[in-house]
């Protein structure tokens, strides 16, 4: 690409993503969903404009690890696993549900064949991560108990998701299943969860040191934003999402983050917390927008046939039982109705790791040209009427 | 590129330009060499890790966009026109010797056709400002008088480089150059350089009026960046360096720039310079390093024969001359033989444009390997070089 293409791309990309944000904003919608919104008017869907170039791309790569960093610098890891068993049960009904729905709906109703049921089944399971927590920051909603089960039960849910997608592409290349690959990853996932914290957080005396005894400038934003493509990059290694190693280096660095053997990051440099968030905060603010316009650009809602009856048949079956099927799995949650129903409703949205596995399934040739259209319907819908709903119910919640 | 292969080439490009600057900065050594020398060693010179991916050198020159933008926030105009004469004189003195002693050094010393020593002498012409202007930033003298100079010249001279540039290469393509077009680059230019930071002035209520309303996070962050990607595409689109949009935006933001009809930035929203420079700050610290170490990684010293005798006479002839002339042309300003002197040391080190030249030159099938690696050997040269003496000759300058 050129430079000067670069420069106007970006621009347009940045400019309108605030623009849109604010005037979602302005109507008491969720920022985010204006970012989504400028992302489907750029991109093929209507202008065409923002072809979805490999460097944005990558940008929108790295705005997702931004955020869920930001996300893990305000988690306090305690009441997370308090609230955790409630996460669990969410996050495993949240899949099971609607992967079950997806393949009964797909095979049985629509006699589609074994695999491309199986695949759609996989394809409507996991939450859009990036989408929930936005909106719960948005909203202000971010740091209520629903927003603890829901950060947990999705982060959950985009693992199994992901090893789903592992399984499901190999069943289709080799014909068999790995039972000791798929435990190996899982078991990668699970020892990395537990070390990434640590680790991170037994360098938190160095970092404190090497800020304090810099002489160039841009320390501590240059030594975080590696610190997260480092994790990011070890996460992506061993098989887990990359925003799993961002959201663990967050976690570390948050203030309410204890280990047995050490104290909380105010105790090894006071005021260092407050100058990583001030250093990242503008990072983070330019970077987030860039991974939603990237997700709605990547919806081309033109794939969509709206003439066809079969495609409006199997997308209101299968967008029905996708947000059905979610809304059941908060009813783990102690507390009301209404709880129960605002956790559901926050795990609705699908975004980015659905349309992955749609593009993942047309490549492979397992989804055609309706399935594929079907997807972006479920996504595109889901995405955008979810965040919606989600204010509204939880007007009242604390 | 897979997204692992992008965190991880980030990751090492940000934490080697930081350890270098570090360990430069502790042996009281300009930091932006060390960023240039992580370069080299990363790039195909030694490890070859980092070819310049088009992504790294699309963020690079976002980096220099920034550096530039920096520098025109803290630029008092005022300073820089009562030394305007003077920054005229030297860049003029510094692109007309070099231009000549390149030209007679390769034409009348080693037989060189017409055209080769017209573009080697175009090439060694224009200072790397970005070297130059992070150099007096690390040495901490970019406030002092000869770094006003210094400033205007390179700015100047960039201008100068570009435009001749682009009359060689229409003379080498076309065998005729045209005065009009040529003129109305210049035309274009200048007009640029006089309106730019007047229409961003007068957008400054407005930017104040938004940050002030902004229901969303990271307003001023986005605003400034898309401000300066906007400034520097219609740089880019009027013929000039995109730097020069950067920095004319920054001297439009600066605390010190006054309008015949407008008032000071303070005036308008008191505390939006300060909330400007330290959202930029993080932002700016991260991607400028990126720049530097992206230069370094375009210099392939491999290129270069050691064993060849022509090579080290030309070499030597055209590095000195390229180093002589820089200093000669300080003589213009006022002041002790210092002073003239640290003025033209600041002007030696060529960069980025002369590794373009020379990449330009040698596509076009102009410059044979010899003079390509002399060229590089002559870029890489008084780039480290000419940063360690001005540290020396500057230390009692104010």
């Amino acid at each position: 690409m050129e430079v000067a293409e670069f420069f106007l791309k970006f621009l347009i990309i940045l400019i309108s993503a605030k623009f849109f944000a604010e005037m979602f904003a302005y109507l008491h919608l969720p920022g985010v969903l204006g970012e989504v919104t400028a992302g489907i008017i750029l991109g093929p869907s209507l202008l065409g404009f923002v072809k979805v170039d490999a460097i944005f791309y990558l940008l929108a790569e790295i705005g997702i690890l931004f955020l869920l960093f930001e996300v893990g610098l305000e988690t306090d890891v305690g009441q997370v696993v308090k609230v955790g068993v409630q996460s669990f049960l969410v996050a495993i009904t949240g899949v099971l549900l609607p992967a079950a729905a997806g393949f009964c709906i797909s095979n049985y109703i629509f006699h589609l064949s074994l695999m491309v049921s199986l695949f759609i089944g996989g394809t409507i399971v996991a939450t859009s991560i990036g989408i929930t927590v936005r909106v719960l920051v948005d909203i202000k909603k971010h740091q209520t108990k629903t927003a603890k089960i829901v950060l947990g039960a999705a982060i959950l849910d985009d693992i199994i998701g992901v090893v789903i997608l592992a399984i499901l592409y190999d069943f289709a290349v080799k014909g068999s299943v790995s039972v000791y690959d798929t435990a190996k990853v899982l078991g990668f996932i699970a020892a990395f969860l537990l070390i990434a914290p640590v680790i991170t957080k037994l360098l938190t005396p160095l970092i404190a040191k090497a800020s304090l005894k810099s002489r160039t400038q841009g320390t501590i934003p240059t030594i975080m934003v590696s610190l997260i493509l480092a994790m990011a990059f070890i996460s992506h290694k061993i098989g887990a999402p990359g925003i799993l190693g961002s959201f663990a280096a967050g976690i570390a660095l948050a203030r309410r983050f204890f280990l047995p053997l050490g104290s909380t990051i105010d105790h090894y440099s006071p005021g260092l917390a407050e100058k990583i968030e001030e250093n990242m905060k503008p990072i983070i603010n330019l970077f987030v927008p860039v991974f939603f316009v990237v997700v709605g650009a990547s919806i081309n809602l033109k794939a969509i046939d709206l003439k066809s009856v079969t495609f409006w048949q199997m997308a209101g079956f299968l967008t029905s039982a996708a947000i059905i099927t979610k809304m059941i799995s908060g009813i783990w949650v102690k507390g009301s109705l209404m709880t129960k129903l605002s956790t559901g409703i926050a795990m609705v949205p699908r975004g980015e790791v659905g349309l992955i596995f749609a593009e993942v399934g047309k490549k492979s040739g397992i989804f055609n040209d309706l399935v594929y259209a079907i997807i972006v319907f479920l996504v595109a819908l889901t995405t955008l009427v979810a965040p919606v709903l989600l204010r509204f119910v939880m007007k009242g919640e604390e």
